[in-house]
């Protein structure tokens, strides 16, 4: 069992705890914080506790099978790392931690475009990895930058489309974490934002695409031929015209609280997005996932997968690649005890009845 | 970023605290407050809510339109300033500032008949400006107030119709607030409510129309020709009767809960109102916004536009014209974000699926 | 305005406070406790919140007509004092002093046989009052006390029917209340309850009837030839059997959450009971109210009048008769503004649309 | 009334409270803590509170008759003793004193697998009893620890379906609670777990069945003769399967909260099962019983009984024997009350209509 201090690290809420107090405010309250009264942010706990078990016995299932795959890619489990900037704030190594923790995992690790490492770098201890895209509006930029994170090896690119402009994180503002923020970001980046002929660097997220379109998905999926993820979806009809559009993945998201509040919980936008998508592409989910039984109701609800987000960077601030490892494997004992609680022997069998709303 | 003291004021809560310290406590108490045991007021803020937001993504939207008339005349947001009475509690300039304020933000200023200044105190630094009505048993005293906004220019008459009595606000009575109440509005009634040949002087409030009726409201637009809204509606049969017996603009309001306690919470209320008008009178709503997402929700449910009432009062207390200014400001640049993170591009094409109830 | 202390008394709240410091904690905990946990009692004042109100506006209402009739007798409010015991336990006048106030407001007054004070004693500066009645299980007592209160001038005669056993107020046994109970019934009692032939006394309740049936209504009735009220219903067919037995009047009540816990708030049960009555009975209700919209709320729900039962002792305990009296108006005032502020001219007229579940 | 120290002790509560000072904090948090983050745990008692007693009155009951059979035995009140294990923790008595205590009352007593004393030594003092069985993998095991069992005259086996692996109580975790518990079932095991052929001992827990399937029950049933009740189930299809399969009872039950967090309320799972079994088997239920009125609800919801588990093991802890049998007597005067003040005569005829949910 690991230990912080005189604290036991049992479970994902004891990291989130150690790491406060390893990590700066401004740090942890980046990663911890959400948009505006973090009324979304908190529901995406709550709402899991809306939704309950109804678990069945003696289906003599001896253990439980956790192993899937998303896209074809094999998992140890129906869990992803999820794309997070500036993983560099928690620990000096970084994504190179997270990425070897998501590969001693056996899980797919997705590596942010706000990275504190290079593409490069990040990929080299990583496993099968994804490669999380902001479109720029000099496309070349983003062309670049794919091409890179191909050439590194990436196995799907997951295009976020719910940060039009940032979220309110009024933590943030008040910490003015701009500055640290743009000098974690600078080691990634390079020169690679500097406005064309002007020598002038400008921030990377001002020269984002706003306004996208579906079409960006069919140019995205053009560019590599890498499968493309859309996320960021909520709402049913947009989860429907991704696919249209050649998504081959949805993550239902509402940006961990980070961006609109007041958006409803993922876990509550999953049941009508898995019933538009009809199975024509697989859904991913993340917001909030602390314990097994989550990963489970959402597996129950339609989920192929789940995205872990914060938990993963409390354990690396705690523990470097270690510790992030040790987030990724408490929860799979979590979810591989609530199956076996459940009466289900496979992630991929998980029945609807499971859950009651 | 507006600072108070050692505080960020980023945004409209910031406002509220700081106002507490700079105000009277009796006056602070007195905006803020509500009837009896603050039922409705607690619930204006917690209806919010239960009303969660599906944002769409990828709609093309490059900027968010915020601009839009109410009663035809044009606005840079769909948010007016709420009429409310004796802003010289606040600060030394009273209406003068906050009108001026709502000139600078673009934004539709409400005079109260309570006012702290004088009708023509008031609209000289205002933009298009509503003139609010309470109807006086002796309708020479409506005449001659009316007569007097009009020709200050003001461009609608609200008439307040849910203040038959006066709610019971505990508050005031504990702090004895009658006598600054009436010091305060005597600057602007001057010698208007001496009772006829008497030589004596009664409240304002006492001379009200206590038993109003529909018919008042067509006894109202006749006086002037100029739209009248009817401020204080929750029932929809009560919304359609205003709309038959002319009246062109609604506004949903529980009175900030400082009237009936145990009231519906106005954004409760708007969807039945919305159905109940048919787009017969533009539909307007007031009670408890303090974030751009309060707004968008209230757009979606079918209103033209909010008023905001405390919060420019907060404003002006901390910081005068500009006070008020910023707290309308910070509330745009919300509402712009809200929209942009929810795929709405125009404030006047809000689509009712994106708020579920 | 009322003061005490340092508290101005602006509310039923307020009496409750300053009667807690008043009274003897073990007095206090008798009259303000409840069953159990107190479960019912917190939601008997939950409940109201959970319905709201749908104010009217502009109905021509110049004042509230708050007068009324129950069983025919006139009530310049749809308010009667609960039957409560022991008001000797806040006031040496015990229900002398509640019997002058309720006269003194203009309601009808319910002694009970619990009382404090004879029944004459009571009776004397009572205007209309009913007497309420426990069965015992020797009949011949029964005939005896109600044979006093006829002579006395009880105009109904209301039967507790909720209390076959006593409720499990853990605050009394943890105080030991026993004993102080009984000695402010010896008073009244005198030598009632000696056992026959044996000299020896015995507790009051320990000779009442618990197994009560409807044919007992009709004893009653034929009794005296006055009108029966049975108080304690919660279950619409146990309303429907009262009424076929020959109750003229139901009280809706869970005996103020003292009784049994879990019970459903009274004001939960009114629709149900209203329906099944048919307008054969008239429908009182008592559990939980405070507030003049709590009051409004009962009526909207069909109830003709409310019984108002600690509150009155209250404001016994913070000053006699002149304390339970300002109670009663204070609820009067707080019902006036409700109905002006509701478009409600007429108690006698409240309508069902006012209050959403 | 039994007094601890200062504390007397007139309810469930008290003596959970009494206990806690009494018994070593990891010994207690054993008993009363729940898996993961409480949520089931702490909804085990919420349930209880949305659904609400709606009673009747008048109903000519005298006394309520609380005499029942669960599988034909005789019990004095439709109340059992959960099994639980290693009561020697609360107590050096242990099973010999809450087997007693059962006796005492006139209910069964359920012996764990997991006692702190031997089978012989439990049966010694009990009345009727049930033992509860876990499968082992090898059978042989099972058979020998059942005939032993049998031989002690035990008249039902309870098999526990519900724990195929322990739930995760954190709190056991952080107190190491490993040791204590092995040694305290070390006196009941002997040498019974010896690997065979090998001399070396492993924890019992590490020989269960994992893979139950509903068979077993039948080779459960065929072993003995001795009626088979299965605990542990929520979902309404194992427990239609689970009579299928022979089985004589059900228990409904999430274990106390102590195996899958996030599962529904076992009285909330109650009515879907009792329609499931529709009579073919009499339906038992554990789970956050402390008050008579929760016994009250579960027998209108279709239960033919109640399992009290914790509420003895804080009675034992606190006066042995007699504190076990005070908690039974005080459920049994709870529940005596509860019917007499919902007119309800016999537990065997609790109607439908008492709850409302």
């Amino acid at each position: 069992m690991a230990v912080h201090g005189t604290r036991m690290l049992v479970n994902l809420h004891d990291y989130e705890a150690a790491a406060r107090e390893v990590v700066p405010p401004a740090y942890f309250q980046f990663v911890a914080g959400g948009a505006d009264d973090h009324v979304t942010l908190d529901d995406c706990r709550a709402a899991f506790n809306r939704w309950r078990l109804v678990p069945r016995v003696m289906q003599g299932i001896a253990e439980a099978s956790l192993a899937t795959t998303v896209l074809g890619h094999p998992l140890s489990m129906p869990v992803l790392v999820a794309p997070m900037g500036l993983h560099g704030l928690m620990h000096g190594e970084g994504e190179v931690a997270t990425a070897g923790a998501a590969r001693r995992a056996g899980v797919i690790f997705t590596l942010a475009t706000s990275s504190s490492r290079t593409i490069e770098e990040a990929a080299a201890p990583a496993g099968t990895f994804f490669y999380q895209v902001y479109l720029y509006r000099d496309r070349g930029i983003s062309r670049e930058l794919i091409q890179r994170a191909v050439a590194a090896g990436a196995a799907a690119l997951v295009l976020t489309v719910d940060v039009p402009v940032s979220g309110n994180r009024e933590a943030d503002v008040r910490n003015d974490f701009e500055a640290p923020r743009r000098s974690a970001m600078a080691h990634f980046a390079g020169g690679l934002f500097a406005v064309e002929g002007t020598g002038r660097e400008v921030p990377e997220r001002r020269r984002r695409e706003v306004a996208l379109t579906f079409h960006d998905i069919e140019w995205l999926a053009s560019l590599t031929g890498l499968p493309v993820i859309v996320k960021g979806v909520l709402h049913p009809e947009d989860a429907r015209l991704c696919v249209q559009h050649g998504a081959r993945g949805i993550v239902v998201s509402n940006h961990g609280g980070r961006q609109l509040d007041g958006a409803i919980a993922s876990i509550d936008g999953l049941p009508d997005i898995v019933e538009a998508v009809q199975g024509d592409a697989e859904v991913l989910i993340d917001g909030g996932f602390r314990r097994g039984t989550d990963v489970l109701k959402a597996l129950a609800l339609g989920a192929r997968a789940i995205m872990l987000g914060r938990p993963v960077l409390f354990g690396l601030a705690v523990d470097g690649e270690d510790g992030a490892l040790r987030v990724l494997e408490l929860l799979r004992a979590e979810l591989a005890r609530a199956m076996m609680l459940s009466g289900v022997g496979d992630v991929n069998e998980v029945p609807r009845s499971l859950v009651r709303g």
